[in-house]
């Protein structure tokens, strides 16, 4: 065991280490399952959307260029050929002179480039009709092709699916979607105070929190996770287990009790798995700071603390990214991208220059204002996490915010 | 068919009518699903957590009294009677003068009512420590019972279950949490012009957008979600298609064609299902005005507008916090709790008074400021929305925004 291992990365210097991994291979996942998935690939499209130039109001088809400076004092006046149908296209070609009453979504006629609203239009009878605004060509019109061209990427890899890209999906007729896979998660707690959550606590012992709390964030961020349950401090068990945890999955976390001792424990356990390579022990950010990465291929391997409040925050500033960024979102760790809110901060508070702080605070109204309250407390305690909102950070670079400065809180 | 039943109301008049139907009742999910589910009940503690005082820190457990005013220049003498092992409470009472060594989650012993931390203490050897801070009872101590006291609640009815809520649970041994249940939602999408999306289209045909959009939609509010296809725009058979919909789901979602035809149809519908009642037709957001509400007991048939963006949007405004609201979150409609990031807009935004306006945009930085950039463009493509990383809300009382002023976007 090499205790001497200890080398403090700043975060930046830390995701570095983490895009040494790669994301992982693609799969096809089907379209009611797409939902927030990254693409792995370009998504062509087999047609062009819409596949002919179409209405988006209801009123008459017509070549902008016969109604060209129509206005109320001086109306166009078109003869009406006929009323388009929704589902079909028309069997005519507009003439010179002629316009053809539209509904939302109908085909534009051959002939036609612009369709003009009802509203400026008055029906005199006789199919005459009055046309009293001047229109630009492809002026109320989906133009054929300007949603997807035939051959052309409708939508480009690496970008993460949403409900419209679902629909973009629909659109083009894709069912089954090439996509990163998700991570595969395990979870292991070690520590020999803990007990399974199905047994009752005597003095001394605690429940396996972090199993539970940890699967819950991997699942927020999309991966599977598989909990391993507890595991005794011994070298030979972490080993085991960790090889275990290995083998199925893509990533494994371990939190593992807060002493010195554990975490040399960890390190010792990680050093004799076969192709093993720890990539860093220690990282500048608070809470968090003895945080464990190692490599083995391209599975990693994370010994979280294990005070439940530092191992949700590092899960939540780096460990949930990286499972993100594993499924091929490229902007998993700009942080400008998070759900958060603005709020001024209710008092000062200090930091240690040189890391990164993540502040656990409260977001109340008032005065229209909103203000982030930090959450003190002992950081062993669930409470403190339960009351937060989420968290503000203070960059390594500073000593502390001063009260009344706007942070972003950053949701969990 | 009352053609003439359209009544718009504000989006908090609609609001107000959503509070009419009541959350879904509880049933239990287990521990490994219950993240993002909202507790039905209070959930009691059994035991006290901490069951013991744990210590903080790594130092020495001591009787504050017997170091107050202890200095780096006057500095106390204890007398170490032995360390204490983290799984077991000491076998020992603490007496005047006396400290013993402790770790981190380590139980304080009768007698001792604080932790120095090893950083302010010497060993001078001989079970003699020196140590150069005073405390107050209680410093570097999570109390018994401070997480959670027994017969208490420990989390209440009405908590939206996050990860760390999860982790209370575990600590309390909690396997199967009483929450309100999550939303059956069916979808219907009518329109004669749609075909399945693993059908090829010719000129007038559009493959069905809507039913997998607002799925993921559903989906991502936490509801269940299924579609029931396509149905034709028939009264008989829209009727017959809600009433499948109804008795196996507590909200239907029916995307109808963007004609006025087609939501007369779906209010007649509406009207030959025995047991429903037409709430509203007509509310004053934009997109998405011609919103159709019914009541069939406690179960919800909404009429949504065929046009993919402005269905989506009145999902996002409306439906989805109308399904959070159903499964238990009494915030589910208040807009500052979603995840949203302040912007200012890159150019005036025009907006008719007494309707809510939702303006798409994109959000970019320039200069260290977040702008907002309307995306402009035809709602009927699908275009705008894939462009748009979420909405800006303009009032009901606002004739529009000036460019440069700071907006929530609203992301989605």
């Amino acid at each position: 065991m090499k205790k001497d291992f200890f080398n403090v990365l700043s975060v930046q210097e830390f995701i570095q280490k983490l895009h040494s991994f790669t994301p992982l291979q693609a799969n096809t996942v089907s379209i009611e399952k797409v939902d927030g998935c990254v693409l792995a690939t370009d998504i062509i499209a087999e047609e062009d959307l819409p596949l002919a130039s179409r209405s988006c109001m209801d009123g008459y088809a017509i070549n902008a260029s016969n109604i060209f400076g129509a206005s109320e004092a001086n109306p166009a006046y078109l003869e009406s050929v006929g009323d388009i149908d929704i589902e079909k296209p028309a069997s005519f070609t507009l003439q010179d002179g002629e316009c053809a009453g539209i509904v939302t979504g109908g085909i534009l006629p051959d002939g036609a480039d612009a369709v003009v609203m009802v509203e400026h239009t008055e029906s005199l009878g006789a199919g005459t009709i009055e046309i009293r605004k001047s229109l630009a060509p492809y002026e109320n019109v989906m133009l054929k092709g300007e949603d997807a061209t035939t051959g052309k990427p409708a939508l480009t890899a690496g970008t993460r699916i949403r409900p419209q890209e679902v629909g973009m999906l629909a659109a083009l007729g894709i069912q089954e979607i090439p996509v990163y896979s998700s991570p595969r998660v395990g979870i292991i707690s070690t520590g020999d105070e803990l007990i399974p959550i199905d047994e009752k606590p005597v003095v001394g012992q605690v429940r396996d929190v972090n199993s539970y709390t940890l699967a819950a964030c991997a699942r927020r961020a999309g991966a599977t996770a598989t909990t391993y349950g507890l595991v005794e401090d011994k070298l030979d068990s972490l080993k085991e287990a960790l090889e275990n945890a290995l083998a199925e999955n893509d990533v494994v976390f371990l939190s593992g009790g807060s002493s010195v001792g554990v975490r040399d424990l960890t390190v010792g356990a990680i050093e004799q798995i076969e192709g093993a390579e720890l990539i860093n022990h220690g990282v500048a950010i608070s809470p968090g700071k003895p945080l464990i990465l190692a490599k083995c291929g391209n599975k990693a391997i994370w010994g979280l603390p294990g005070q439940i409040a530092s191992a949700q925050v590092v899960m939540f500033v780096l460990g949930m990214p990286f499972l993100r960024y594993l499924s091929g979102d490229t902007n998993a760790f700009d942080q400008s991208r998070w759900p958060s809110k603005q709020a001024e901060l209710s008092r000062n508070v200090a930091s240690k220059p040189g890391r990164e702080d993540y502040v656990r605070v409260t977001v109340t109204e008032k005065d229209g204002k909103n203000i982030a309250i930090p959450v003190l407390g002992k950081s062993g305690l669930l409470k403190t996490m339960l009351q937060a909102d989420g968290v503000a950070r203070i960059n390594a670079d500073s000593e502390g915010i001063y009260e009344g400065t706007v942070v972003d809180v950053l949701f969990f």
